[in-house]
C-alpha cells in the first residue's frame, strides 16, 4: 500500500491495480496483540484503510479476496483468481509484496484447534474468540492456560496480552533466553518481568506435540525435556519465512533463503518487476549477512522507493538494515539496533563491548530508572551495534544509536554527541555519551576490561577485588573476592599488591564506575588490573549462581 | 570538575587543586528551578559533590571560598584570596571554569529586595525564602504573586515552579514571542499552555523599572507600554555573559563578545592556559557564529577535553555546537537542535522549511499525542536545524535529529532513518522519516509550499483551496476560502479551475497531508497549486486572527 499510494501521489496519470487475497488492506499488524490484550479497544481501529477510502483518496482500484495466481512475465499479465472468476491483467510495471509466512516448527499436532498464529485479522479474531470463550467459562472456575511458543517479538506481545486478559501463561523458547536477537546479559532482566507477572518459562527447550487434552478443546503441550503443560489455548510464533512462491514460480531471481532477490531500487530479476517487504532479501548492516528482515519500517520505504523507481523517479537507494527493532514487555523496553554480540562473533568480527547502567535522566531528577545498555564498536572506534533495556528512555537511545550506526559513528563521536539535556529528560553527559566515554577508555586501552562470560577463569587465577562498600559486599559477592571500598583504596594499595602475589587483579563494583577509577589506581601503581564490564549489575543478570552471602557478623574482610 | 575527575582518573600523580569563589562545587545548577516547585525534595540533592567526597574519591584538593584574583602568567601562579587568607599558587598547567554571570537588564531598581536570579544556589535559597514566607503569610489572604522577567530555559522553569508552589505568575518577555530560540510558529503553542496554567503574558515589551511597593517587601513591575504589575516575588532571568575578568586581566585573548578564546583542544592563547564553559568561545555549526553557548552538555565534554590535552593525551577535538536544548513547560516540551529559522535568516543561509504533526506513535495504538516539528534543509538537502513542540515523544524526535545533524545528514538520510518501531513507541514511518519525505517532495518540487507567513498576499491574489471536511471547515476557515474536501477534488477540479480563474491556489487542509495529495492532484491538471507548509494547525498558531466561522446555516461552499 504505501508503493500504491506513493505512486498515485506521483503520477495521477497511472491505472494502479492492487490485488489482495485476504479481505483486508493495509491493517496494522503490529498492533494484533494489543487489541488481543484490549488496550487498543476497538477492532476497526487496526483497518487503517478501506478499499472505498482508499478510491475516494487516491484513486486505487483495490480488489481483496483476489488472489495473483501465476505471472506471465513474457507477456506481462498476471492471473487472478477472485471466488469463482479468473482473469488475466496486464501491467506495465509488477510490485510483488506478498510478505512472508508463519514458519511451522516441527511440532507434532498443530492442527490441535487450540493452535493458533498471530499474524493477521483472522488469526487475531480467532484467538480472541477462543479467549473470551475461556473466560466466559471460567468465571467461576479455574484460570485458563495459554502456552506461547517463541519468545522472539510478536511472541512476547502475545504472552503480554494474554496475561492482560487474565490467563496463566506458559513460554516456551527454543534457544537459551527469551528475545533470540537481544544478548545474553540483557534477556535475564526480561525473564525476571515475565516471571513477575507470572509467565512460567521454559528456556532452551523445544515444544514436540500438541494432544487433545479434553472436550473443551484443551490440549497439552509436551516439551522435549518432558515437561507437560495443560493450555486451552497455544499461540505459535517462531518466526515467519519470506512467501515467494509467486516469484519462483515466475522464474526470478531468489536468494538462498527462498527471499527475492532485488537491488538497491527494489527491482527483481526481471526489469519490469519490483518486490518489497518482507518476502525480498535485504543487506544486513554490519555483519553483511543478505536475507530478509521481516520490519515495518524498511519495507514501508521500500514501497515508496519501488514506486518512485516504477516511474523512473530519482530513488533513495536502500541503505543496508540495521535490524532496528524494539518491545514492550509489561513495564520493560527491550530494543536492538545493528549487530548483536551473538552475530558480530557469528560473522567473526573483532569488536570490544561496553556495558553501562545510567539513569534515563538525571539522578536529582525523581524518578530516574537505569537504562541497562549494551554496544559493540570496532577496534578503530566504529560503532556495530547496540541493545537496550529498561523502565524509561530506552527508545529514546536506542534511535540515536540507529541514528549514529547508520551514519557511521565512532565512540568518540557518540562522546561529542549533543543530545537534549534538562532533568526531566536526559543528563548533561547521556547514555549515549557515556557509552562513548566508556568505549574511548577501553579501545586506547586506558581501561582495560574482563567480562561476565570470563568468571570462572577469573576466580580461579586473579585476585577479585570488590571496591563496593562494604554494606553492599555483604549482600552478596564473589567467592574470595577481597573487599576494599573505592574510597580507601589509595591507602591500601600494598594489601592489594600482597593479596594478588603477582596475579592479575579483576576489579568490579555496582556498575562500573568506582571500579574504573580503583582500576586507575591499580594500574598507576603498577598492578595488572582490569575492571569487570558493566559491573555486578551485569554480572548478576548472566550468572544469577555466582554470589556467595556474608552471613557472619564478622567484617566482610575477614570472610576473604 | 569534569575536568579535574577526568584528569585525576587519567594521572593518578598529578597534584590537582581546584579553586572556587563559591562555597558549592559541583552542584546540578540545572536543577535548582526543581528544587524552587519541590519536585526535588531535597536540597541536598543538588549537591552532587562535597570536598570531602571528590578528596575521598578522585584525591582532589578542592578549595572552595577560594577566590583567584589573578594570574601571572609568567610566573605560572594565581593568587587566591580566601577568607583573610591570600596566597599564591603554581601550576604547570591552568584551566579556567569561571562560567558566566546573569545580564542585568537595564531596568530600574534591580536593587529591590524582592528582585532575584536564579543561578546559584544561595539565589535558589533566597528565593525559596521569599516564597516560604509569602506562603505562610498568605494562607488567609491574597494570592502572592510573582513577575519572571525573561521566557528564556530558565525563566519558563522558574515560572512552572512558581505556580508549582502557588503563586500568581507574569511572565514579560522584550522579544515577542516566548522562548526567543524557539521559531515562531512554535511559541504560540507555549504561550498557550502558559495561560492555561494561569500565566499573565506580557510580550514584546521591556520591564523599565521595578519600585518598591509596600512595607511587606513586595514591588511594583512597570513595563514599557505602561503595564503596572504587583509583584511579591521578582525572578529576572535574561541571560548571561561571560565570566572572563580574571582571563582579560591576564592579558589572554577575548573574543567580541567578551569569551576567552580557544584552540578545539580548549587551549587559550597562552599554552599553559585552558579554558571551558559558559565563559569560552564556540564555533556555532550552521551559522558559523562565534561566541559563548552557555550549555551543560558541551561544557562538561570541554572539561573532559581540557584534561586530556591538559595531560598530553589524545583529545576528541571540539565539534561546533548544535545548541541543543530542552525546556518542559507544564505538560508540554520544546526542544530545538540546530540553525533556527531567524538565524538562518539573519545568516542570510537559503533555506527550505518543513512543518509536520504526526503522533509521538502509532495512531491506532491509544494514547497518540501529536508532535509539531519544524525543520529547516539547505537546498541540496542537508539538515540545518529541527525544533519541536508536544506533549510526549519530542525529546526523542530532537535527539535523532541533533544526531542526524552532526553527522551532515540530508532529507534522503532522514527519510531512510531505521528507528524503533512497536505500536507503544514509535510508527513505521516516524516523525523524523516523515519530515525527510516532506522535505524530499518540497526539494524535488514534487510539492511547492506556501507559508503561514505568506497569508496576506496569498488571500489577495490566489485562490484558497480548503481541502478539509466541510465540518472542519464550517468550524473556521480563511476568508474566500473554497472548500472541497480531497476526497471530491478528482471530480471537482474544473470547479477549482473555474474559480482560480488564471490565478495561482493556496491550497490547505488540517496539516498537509491531504492537501499534499489534492497539490498533487491539481498539478497533475495543469495548475499552479502550492500546499500550505504545517497546515492550519501551523497557520492557526501564528494568525489566530485569520480564521472566520461559518455562522449560517447554508452548506460551506455557499458561504465563498
Amino acid at each position: 500500500m504505501s508503493a500504491a499510494a506513493r505512486a498515485r501521489r506521483m503520477d495521477e496519470t497511472a491505472e494502479i491495480t492492487v490485488l489482495e487475497q485476504s479481505d483486508y488492506v493495509s491493517f496494522a499488524n503490529c498492533g494484533l496483540p494489543y487489541h488481543l490484550s484490549g488496550e487498543i479497544e476497538q477492532r476497526e481501529s487496526l483497518v487503517l484503510h478501506t478499499t472505498g477510502s482508499l478510491a475516494a483518496t487516491l484513486a486505487l482500484d483495490v480488489r481483496t479476496g483476489s488472489r495473483v495466481t501465476s505471472i506471465d512475465r513474457a507477456a506481462q499479465t498476471v492471473s487472478v483468481s477472485a471466488g469463482s472468476d479468473t482473469y488475466d491483467l496486464s501491467y506495465d510495471a509488477l510490485l510483488l509484496s506478498t510478505g512472508a509466512v508463519a514458519v511451522q516448527p516441527p511440532i507434532d499436532g498443530l492442527d490441535h484447534p487450540a493452535v493458533h498464529s498471530l499474524r493477521t485479522i483472522p488469526d487475531l479474531d480467532a484467538v480472541n474468540a477462543r479467549v473470551d470463550h475461556l473466560l466466559a467459562r471460567a468465571a467461576s472456575d479455574r484460570q485458563p492456560r495459554a502456552v506461547v511458543v517463541g519468545a522472539g517479538f510478536i511472541g512476547l506481545e502475545a504472552v503480554e496480552a494474554l496475561v492482560a486478559r487474565g490467563l496463566r501463561v506458559d513460554l516456551v523458547e527454543l534457544a537459551d533466553h527469551v528475545l533470540p536477537p537481544l544478548d545474553a546479559e540483557l534477556a535475564p532482566l526480561l525473564a525476571d518481568e515475565l516471571r513477575a507477572h507470572g509467565v512460567g518459562l521454559h528456556l532452551g527447550v523445544s515444544a514436540t506435540s500438541v494432544t487433545g487434552a479434553g472436550d473443551d478443546g484443551s490440549a497439552t503441550v509436551t516439551l522435549a525435556d518432558g515437561t507437560v503443560l495443560a493450555a486451552d489455548v497455544v499461540v505459535v510464533n517462531v518466526g515467519v519465512r519470506p512467501a515467494s512462491d509467486l516469484a519462483r514460480d515466475a522464474g526470478l531471481d531468489l536468494g538462498p533463503s527462498g527471499a527475492i532477490r532485488v537491488d538497491s531500487d527494489q527491482r527483481t530479476s526481471d526489469p519490469h518487476v519490483w518486490a518489497v517487504g518482507d518476502a525480498v532479501e535485504v543487506l544486513v548492516a554490519v555483519t553483511g549477512a543478505v536475507g530478509p528482515v521481516p520490519l515495518a519500517g524498511p519495507a514501508n520505504r521500500q514501497g515508496r522507493r519501488a514506486a518512485d523507481s516504477m516511474l523512473g523517479r530519482r530513488t533513495t537507494p536502500q541503505a543496508p538494515v540495521l535490524g532496528t527493532a524494539i518491545v514492550r514487555v509489561f513495564g520493560l523496553t527491550a530494543a536492538v539496533t545493528g549487530a548483536s554480540q551473538a552475530s558480530l562473533a557469528r560473522a567473526g568480527i573483532e569488536h570490544e563491548v561496553v556495558r553501562i547502567h545510567p539513569g534515563h535522566h538525571a539522578g536529582y531528577f525523581p524518578g530516574a530508572e537505569q537504562v541497562h545498555l549494551v554496544a559493540s564498536f570496532a577496534p578503530d572506534g566504529r560503532l556495530l551495534g547496540a541493545q537496550g533495556v529498561g523502565r524509561e528512555g530506552v527508545d529514546k537511545r536506542i534511535d540515536v544509536l540507529a541514528t549514529a550506526l547508520r551514519a557511521g559513528m565512532t565512540a568518540d563521536d557518540l562522546a561529542e554527541l549533543e543530545l537534549a539535556y534538562a532533568p526531566p529528560y536526559g543528563s548533561a553527559k547521556d547514555p549515549v555519551n557515556m557509552l562513548g566515554f566508556v568505549a574511548q577508555n577501553v579501545l586506547d586501552g586506558t581501561m582495560p576490561q574482563w567480562h561476565a562470560s570470563e568468571l570462572d577463569t577469573v576466580g580461579e587465577e586473579t585476585l577479585v577485588l570488590d571496591v563496593r562498600s562494604v554494606d553492599e559486599f555483604e549482600q552478596g559477592h564473589l567467592e574470595g573476592a577481597l573487599n576494599i571500598p573505592h574510597t580507601e583504596l589509595r591507602e591500601r594499595v600494598d594489601e592489594v599488591r600482597l593479596a594478588a602475589a603477582g596475579r592479575g587483579i579483576s576489579v568490579h563494583c555496582a556498575s562500573g564506575v568506582r571500579s574504573h577509577i580503583a582500576t586507575r589506581v591499580l594500574v598507576a601503581a603498577g598492578l595488572d588490573a582490569r575492571n569487570l564490564s558493566g559491573g555486578w549489575l551485569t554480572l548478576a543478570a548472566v550468572r544469577p549462581d555466582a554470589a556467595v552471602r556474608t552471613d557472619s557478623a564478622a567484617p566482610a574482610l575477614a570472610a576473604v
